[in-house]
């Protein structure tokens, strides 16, 4: 069934951090959502490029040469293997686009970071 | 080049309707954004989905069975195959995924509404 989905209405239903949620699919890929705050770890993804849109707060979007600063209504694309380390002061809203199967600690598939499991929602 | 895109600032940079300009890609996707007025034509595309983001304005995102009105913060996902007509009254301003190659018109590849030639912003 084809329907909408709200961005605004789906992040008031959870509120932990770093723990993505699928809102839908594309073709082979998941459309996720995050609450992140503070810094994840480096980490990339060998086979699927992976965007990140932000709707609320300052992504800092650490890679090895610099450092991007993505706010409200911006996107960035990070290229399959390129490492990088998202971190945020204060709570950031996300939406993220990546490959069905993708961790989200890249190569990492074992750090107590790694969230394997995804729920719909 | 890893480097961020400010969607709102893209689309100060033209200003004519129904004319994609792509701003991203994503694997095998382009992210294109686009402003629409008026209503569009009815068609289909056999071997892509769809995603439309809208950020300003109202798209009513029309199927066969039924209307959904898609609102800034609003995304909707149009599977491969599903015939759908795009309209707006007054402006609206939209991203869109899917796969490279796609054309606006789907399976109308003489339409006078086809744009073929797409210019990266």
């Amino acid at each position: 069934m084809v329907d909408k989905v709200n961005l605004a209405q789906k992040f008031t239903l959870f509120d932990d951090r770093w723990s993505p949620r699928i809102v839908g699919e594309l073709n082979d890929l998941h459309i996720k959502i995050a609450k992140i705050e503070g810094e994840f770890i480096w980490h990339q993804h060998e086979d699927t490029d992976e965007l990140f849109l932000v709707t609320d707060g300052t992504l800092h979007m650490h890679l090895r040469d610099k450092t991007i600063e993505v706010g409200p209504g911006e996107i960035i694309v990070i290229p399959a293997g390129v490492e990088h380390k998202p971190e945020a002061q204060g709570v950031c809203q996300i939406v993220m686009f990546e490959r069905k199967g993708t961790l989200n600690t890249g190569e990492h598939a074992d750090s107590e970071r790694t969230k394997s499991e995804l729920e719909w929602i």
